[in-house]
């Protein structure tokens, strides 16, 4: 069995943003030689996310706005996490989006359907944070 | 290591549908010959789920009304993703209910507690596709 | 490939109530002696739940009061899955906060982010259920 271990640091502008990591995904796995197994992609943070979805702009605006009406960020003082912190919907927002993805790995690619790609969620961002990349096979 | 891969088609009836899919999953793992591992079962779609619950109608039922509450169908125009597509909420169904399962295999079998059953679930459909069975272990 | 499997029982004081696993979870892993994989940890049962996030007594009250205001447990005769059961709202809430996590294995330890823990979630407690713990790896 081979393994593969990759951090990917990321240092998003906005608060909240959707960042398409599948190419960076796909590079690694080229590195990895790994032609069939499981590839694990989770954010390292509880205030971020990794999922899959389609890649559509208008699709991210209606995420955001979704989001923030099912874990809204105000009123801060709402949340008792918020004592001396105000991203409690973060972590929420997270829960719905999810940590982590689990992708097969088949003849060397991630083995996905026509539209699948894999994002970065960011919730409570504007500074560094971690993604794991974990591939095994062989 | 041995590893083992499938696709599965579903086309159904119904816009939305929960489908028990443990029946095939099981016997594509005797199928493998794999005895010890992980089995990820996934949705090649954006618009689509695999999930563990329960099967019971009456849940289903509650699932879907509750999904529909949380992320509407209508109005169809309050969605931005919804300029020639209407399947915006399907997108944000497909992500509470998640895009994927990983079960253990423990001598040669799904190991699950006494309740767990897999399920397809649709939330755009009436079209072809797709589901993947990936497993891995020896 | 070596594979290490373990049930955990857990028996909760409340109907509803987040535990702290992490610590379980890391002294199986030392068990298994594997080095490099992958590490399934998953709820046994289809109304509870295992997810990583924050050990925060205030975040966990949110977590809480959030998923109440989502997936309601009153009114009980609102969902056609409660005759004879009372539990509709324990399989929804089980969704929003997932039902497995998968957390890679690099020398040995979990490879987590500095705040990442791994929680037991009991949606419908006061008896014995079962979380699952499968680490494939070398």
């Amino acid at each position: 069995m081979k393994s593969f271990t990759r951090e990917l640091w990321f240092n998003t502008q906005k608060e909240r943003e959707f960042i398409n990591i599948t190419p960076i995904v796909e590079d690694l796995l080229r590195e990895s030689g790994i032609q069939e197994g499981l590839c694990l992609v989770n954010a390292m943070h509880i205030t971020s996310s990794v999922f899959i979805n389609d890649d559509e702009g208008g699709l991210h605006h209606d995420f955001d706005v979704w989001l923030e009406k099912l874990a809204p960020h105000e009123p801060v003082s709402s949340y008792r996490h918020n004592r001396g912190e105000t991203n409690a919907d973060a972590h929420m927002k997270r829960q719905i989006m999810g940590r982590e993805v689990v992708a097969a790995v088949t003849q060397g690619a991630l083995h996905f359907g026509p539209w699948e790609q894999i994002f970065y969620g960011e919730f409570d961002g504007r500074r560094r944070k971690r993604v794991l990349v974990k591939i095994i096979g062989e």
